[in-house]
C-alpha cells in the first residue's frame, strides 16, 4: 500500500504550492523534485489564490511568517479549500510566538487541512495551548517514548477527530493519524535532528503525496513519513567520518531520489495501533 | 570565441547585482562566484540603484516577485540602463499568475534588456500573451524538438529583433539568438530538469558573462548556456548510484568552477543558424 | 582555553536568534547545527522581541536588509540588550550603500553589541565612514599583510575600546581584538573566499560561541574564528580535482560538525599582539 503511495507521485508529478519560509525553501524545492512532484514557491497576495488554482495541492509553513505572508496563508488556503485541492500545515515554532501560535490557530479555524505535520510539541500547543517549544526544536518534556506512546497516539487521534486532518507527529518515534488509526513508524536516524528543515522538508514531500493519492490521505502521509525516515537510514549508511551535517542532508534528498516504491515496502518500519 | 567570453569573465571580475528570488539565490550567489565573478543581492527600494551603480551588471529574476522587490526591479533596471550596464531578465512563471505576466510585461516596456533568458513557455508568454506555462517549467506541448527547431528558431530571432535583446530559450534544445543569428545548443542533460533552479542559475550566470563582455552579448549568452550545459554533462559523469539530484546540484556548479576556456571550446556543441 | 569555547558550545547548546540575509540563510542554520547549537530565524516586528526573549543570543547580520526587518533588527538588539544576551553585528556590504551604512551606525549607536565581524573594509566604514567596500567583498587597498598587520591591530583595539566589542576582523589574517588584547589567526585557506556567505556562516557560529561563554568573549570569538579557519584547511584536504565552491561549502559545514575541542586546539594557528 505504502509503496503504491510513492508510485503515485512519480506517475501523476503533481504540482505543489509552497508558502514557506526563506530557512529551508531550497532543500524543500530539491526533496519535492526528487520525490518526482513539481515545486512552485509564491507568497504575494496578489498572486496567492491564481498560483493555488494551478496547482494540484498547497503546502503552507510558518517558519518564518510575516505580516505579508501571513494573508497569502488564508487566501491560499481558502481558495485551495474552495477547490477540493489537499493542504498541508506546518507550525513551525507555534508556541515560541504569539504571532506563531495565534497564526496556526486562526488558520487551523478558518482553513481545512488534510494533513497537520509537526513535532510533539507544536502539535500539543495546537491541540492545547500548552507545549512547552523551545525554539523551533520540541521540547524534551514532550518527548515521545515506548512508554507513553500509547498515551500520545491516543491524543493524536483525537486531535485528528477533531481538526478532520490527519496529524503527523514527528520524532524519534513518528505517529501519524486520522480519528481512527495510528502508524507508530520507527524510520529514520538521531543524525537527522542535526540538519536545519529536516521537518519543513518532509511537510514539503508530504504534500506531494497527498496531492497524488487524494482517496488515501492516511496511507499517503505515512508513506511520506516512511520515506523520509528510511532515506535518513539510507543515507546514513555514506556517511563517511569526513562528512557532517552538510553531506548527510544532500544524501538524504539523494535517498528520496532514489527510493523506488519496492525499497519503500521492504525498508518501512511501523505498526497500526 | 566561446572560450574567451568565460576567459574575461575570469579576468575581469564583475559585481553582479541580482534582484532574485529566494528559493534559488545561494546557488545562484555560488555558480556567479565558480565562474569567476562576485555576487551582491539587494532587493530593497532604498539600495536598489545605488547597489546597481557600484555593479557592472544586472540580474533580474521574477520567482518569489513581491509588492516590495517590483518597484526595486524597475528602479534598478532604469539605474542600470542609465548608466548603460548589461540587464538580464528571467522572467520565472511569466504566464502562471497575471502578476507574473504583466510585471515581465511591463518591465519589458520600461527597461531595455540585454539578454532575456527563459523555458519556451515563459518566453511564448512574453512575446505573445499565449504560451502554457504549468507552474515554473515549460508545458510539454511548447517543447523545442528537431522538427519545429528551425521554425522555433525564427520565432526566437523575431523576438529578439522586437525587444534589442539577446533571447535565450533554454530546454533540450537551447535556442540563443539576437536578430540575426541563432546558436541551437544541445549540451546538457536530462537529469538537470530535477534540481531546482538550474534555470536560475543559468541566467545569474549569463549575467556575469554580458557583463565581462559588453562588446559581444549573443556570444557571450552563448558562451554562458554552453558553459551550463557543458558543466551539467561533467557532472553528470560523477554521479553515482547512491547520488541524486542534491548531489548532483553541487557537481554542476563544482564543474563550472573547474571550467577553463579550453574545455569549453572543446565541449561546447552547437550550430549557428 | 579556545577548545573549552567550542566544548562549553556542546555543552550548552545555546539557541541563536538571526535576523540574517535569506542568500546565506541555510548554511547559517546548518552551522549553528554543525558546532552544537540551535538556530531560529525570526524577522517579523510583531515576533522579534520574543523570539529573542526565548533565546540565549542574537545574530544580526544586515546582507539582506530590507524596510520590514530593520525595524525588527533594533527592537531584537534592545531587548537583547535588556536582558543581558549577547549580541553580534554583521555588517555586510557596510560602505556599499547608505542604507547598509547608516543603517549599521545606528545599529551602533542604538545597541550594545558584544561582536562585530566584518572583513576589514566593512569595520573601516564603520569606525570612520571611510572605507572602500567593492560590493560584498573588501577592497585591495584595505587588505590586511604582515607588512601594516601591527597598525590594523592597533585600530580594531581602538574600536574595540570605542565600541566596547570584541572586534573580529577577518580575511586572510584575522584580527580578533578587544580594547586589551588582539589575537592574529592564520587559519583558513584562500578557497574559502570562492563560496558565498563563509563571512556570514562565521558571524552565525560565532554568536552561538558568545552565547556559550558569556564571560569570555574575547577567547570565545577567537575560537570560532579559529574553528572556522581551521575548518576551511580541513575542508581543503578533501577536495578532489573534480570538487569546486559548492562540494567545498558542505566540506567546511562537515568539517566544523567533526571538530573537537583537542582537533581545535591543535589546529588553531594564532599570536597575541
Amino acid at each position: 500500500m505504502l509503496g503504491s503511495m510513492l508510485e503515485n507521485v512519480r506517475k501523476s508529478c503533481p504540482l505543489v504550492h509552497n508558502i514557506t519560509n526563506y530557512v529551508t525553501v531550497n532543500d524543500c524545492a530539491n526533496i519535492i523534485l526528487a520525490c518526482g512532484a513539481s515545486p512552485i514557491m509564491a507568497d504575494d497576495e496578489a498572486e496567492a489564490a491564481e498560483i493555488t488554482s494551478i496547482c494540484g495541492g498547497l503546502n503552507i509553513n510558518i517558519g518564518t511568517l510575516n505580516s505579508h505572508t501571513i494573508p497569502s496563508m488564508f487566501i491560499a488556503g481558502k481558495k485551495a479549500n474552495e477547490l477540493g485541492h489537499p493542504v498541508l500545515l506546518d507550525p513551525v515554532g507555534a508556541g515560541a510566538s504569539k504571532l506563531r501560535t495565534e497564526t496556526a490557530w486562526k488558520l487551523l479555524e478558518e482553513v481545512r487541512f488534510t494533513c497537520i505535520r509537526g513535532n510533539i510539541s507544536e502539535i500539543k500547543t495546537l491541540a492545547s495551548g500548552s507545549g512547552t517549544t523551545k525554539g523551533v526544536d520540541a521540547d524534551a518534556a514532550d518527548k515521545v517514548t515506548e512508554e507513553n506512546l500509547d498515551k500520545v497516539a491516543a491524543f493524536v487521534k483525537e486531535f485528528a477527530k477533531k481538526t478532520g486532518a490527519v496529524i503527523a507527529v514527528t520524532g524519534a518515534i513518528d505517529i501519524v493519524a486520522d480519528g481512527e488509526k495510528a502508524y507508530c513508524i520507527r524510520n529514520g536516524h538521531p543524525m537527522m535532528s542535526s540538519i536545519t528543515g529536516t521537518g519543513c522538508q518532509l511537510s514539503a514531500m508530504t504534500t506531494a503525496f497527498i496531492t497524488a493519492n487524494p482517496e488515501h490521505p492516511l496511507e499517503a502521509v505515512a508513506a511520506a513519513v516512511c520515506t523520509m525516515g528510511y532515506a535518513g537510514e539510507l543515507a546514513h549508511e555514506r556517511v563517511t567520518d569526513k562528512d557532517g551535517n552538510s553531506s548527510y542532508r544532500n544524501y538524504i534528498i539523494d535517498a528520496v531520489y532514489n527510493m523506488t516504491p519496492d525499497m519503500l515496502m521492504k525498508g518501512a518500519k511501523y505498526e497500526v495501533r
